[in-house]
């Protein structure tokens, strides 16, 4: 007999049909003998509808009262989900965030979990019962209601199979598990049977959208099984877990991509020690975030260019900081290219095969593709090309690195 | 400095705009140097909304996820006030059931409140915030969510208000006051400035459907001063105070009716003791609530005849029920009558005028209007006519007893 932890984001509980489903699939799972702990997003829409409410009367709302706000969705689906339980003979209480102490921080709208209370789930699920949690939401030592922010349901989901000790935490999508890449850009993209944590992180951190990072980490923190399934079709899905060392590692797992990068370059800054700080500084003070950075010493030896990326959005922004900058420090020329995207490769057998990264510049040169940037990480590189690229990179390096053929586990 | 709990109802706070002009009137009370505490209903039609989503899951839904279910409501128009107020620059917080522990019974969806922590508001008060809580919603001793059935944020006001010790207890609703009747019916119909507890409780059970019942009876009990008022006129509206030793009764307060009435008569039955719970046993427990009774001796002087009221509704169910009783006890006749109507004249003056029976039924008599049943309490006598003599009893009672010339303090 096991404990499973399983969460449905907002389109798997999107209508009262859907929760019928969820429904059964739990009655499912009830049938084989295991206790189930099931944590639920509001009803795919509801959220939106409530941030537009709170914005007609206050823009930005006052973050403790939006949290009571928004907290109100996920109370919704856990009492519908639990009354389609019980209707159908199933004994099932729902809870909020409160009511079993997912205790967090007191960030309004984008707290962190500290503590959660399993006695009272515990309890439950000896006497049969199954439990249902408002995902997304908790309480800070006062008792405010606090969110975890966009996606912290999954969060909800994992703080709650480690404080149980479960056996494993099942997050329901739309998506059947997690690809060899986007199949929108490569139909015969493969689903990943296992993937450990690390290719994990860096495969959701670089756009390849199927759990919250946070939830991933956490998750790889605590060492607890997460397993990524669609709720509208039957499959195992995929298995994020600890790296399994008796198993033969994969070369590559997965091939992971960002559209939405932009590039800047100043040329010609005086070379001194703190050059990097005067540049990313006021870019950092600006709440930019900056993603991959290279500094070269310029052509005539004394001066260094420097390049990074950022966000498509936050470009405009970055590029007049630049030019300030530019004019303050001397700096010869400053570029800009807001028509870059990022492919990167991601694998833990990289660690101990040698050759991937030429095998994929190789793969790149072959289609004539230039690249830009390129960045690496023990598990990852990272290359920056021309956005009209991007299709035709991520399509050669799919067939370069053999992952059209087989199922990788 | 006054403290003064203000309760606004569904249409009240039906709109974002209607919302933003309660949070205008909050803040003129705070202008003033008042302490406010606010209770809000859910928006209207949102309560509507949410049951209609619940039984096309369950029907009936499970009680206790039914009120996780409703709670919603009241939760997210807290948020939404607060906010209105906090963006105009009025300090304020928002508190479900819960949170400023309303604790109360177990029997859901129409659970009584047992207790209130006011620890927490008085704090907020003494830092001059306004506190906006839920109405309607609870918590019972095992920290499950309860609503206290339709209409029960009059009773979280008027529990609040006592728990506080405030000095008033203002009911924001959409009629500006307790009128001397049914306007609708008599345009001549006046506002009281003032009427006792007794009489409130009388007209409102009789009909003229303000408050809550036990919102007016918890009042009474904790001698709280209630104020009915308009949310969207300015006035005084009505107070409804303990009853005031120095000040002038008037002889009559008001006029309360009651159209859906029916009535039923069992004619000759075998007199002996114990015949009326015979009769009215199975009613009751067929929880049919039973109004007006009346018991007679017989023509014949054996047998005696047994008439009484009950909800138009339950009329039919009433009846099967009363045919078997005639069967079992061998009465002679079971008759009945759907078309009646019951006319109730209200007051506390009447203790001390003697004749006021008299007046009412010369009125009726003067209009030709047949009085079927009569029923005396201290502070009320009321008729129940046929129904096509309503609107008539009624004007010529208003007029009767001088209703129409000024306003009743």
């Amino acid at each position: 007999m096991a404990l499973i932890v399983q969460k449905y984001g907002g389109t798997s509980v999107g209508s009262v049909e859907r929760i019928c489903a969820v429904a059964e699939k739990v009655m499912a799972i009830r049938a084989r003998g295991d206790d189930v702990v099931v944590v639920v997003s509001a009803m795919s829409g509801e959220t939106n509808r409530l941030v537009a409410l709170a914005k007609s009367i206050a823009d930005p709302p006052k973050a403790r009262e939006f949290d009571v706000l928004l907290s109100t969705g996920e109370q919704v689906t856990i009492s519908l989900l639990s009354m389609a339980l019980e209707a159908r003979g199933c004994s099932a209480r729902s809870y909020t965030g409160a009511q079993v102490h997912i205790l967090t921080d007191s960030a309004h709208t984008k707290a962190r979990i500290l503590e959660v209370d399993d006695q009272r789930i515990h309890a439950d699920l000896a006497q049969g019962t199954v439990v249902v949690v408002a995902g997304f939401q908790g309480i800070d030592t006062e008792g405010n209601i606090t969110t975890l922010g966009r996606g912290g349901s999954d969060t909800t989901a994992v703080a709650l199979a480690v404080a149980l000790k479960a056996d494993e935490c099942q997050i329901y999508t739309d998506v059947d598990g997690v690809y060899t890449t986007d199949p929108r850009v490569v139909p015969e993209a493969l689903r990943l049977e296992q993937i450990c944590f690390e290719e994990m992180l860096e495969m959701a951190s670089l756009g390849s959208k199927v759990l919250q990072i946070r939830a991933v980490e956490f998750a790889s923190k605590y060492n607890m099984p997460l397993r990524v399934l669609s709720s509208f079709k039957e499959g195992p899905g995929t298995l994020i877990a600890p790296e399994d060392e008796t198993m033969e590692k994969a070369l590559i797992s997965g091939i992971a991509f960002s559209r939405d990068e932009a590039k800047l370059t100043i040329l010609g800054v005086p070379d001194k020690p703190g050059v990097a700080y005067m540049m990313l500084g006021p870019i950092s003070e600006a709440n930019i975030e900056v993603d991959m950075i290279i500094q070269n010493m310029g052509a005539d030896g004394n001066t260094t260019d420097f390049t990074f990326t950022v966000h498509r959005n936050d470009y405009k922004t970055a590029l007049d900081i630049l030019q300030n900058i530019a004019q303050e420090v001397g700096a010869r020329e400053v570029r800009g290219d807001e028509h870059i995207v990022k492919i990167s490769l991601v694998g833990v057998g990289m660690r101990s095969h040698a050759g991937i990264a030429s095998t994929m510049f190789k793969a790149l040169a072959d289609e004539g593709i230039n690249i830009q940037m390129i960045s690496t990480s023990e598990i990852k590189i990272s290359v920056v090309v021309h956005e009209k690229y991007l299709e035709l990179g991520i399509r050669s390096l799919h067939a370069a690195f053999d992952l059209n053929s087989e199922s990788v586990s």
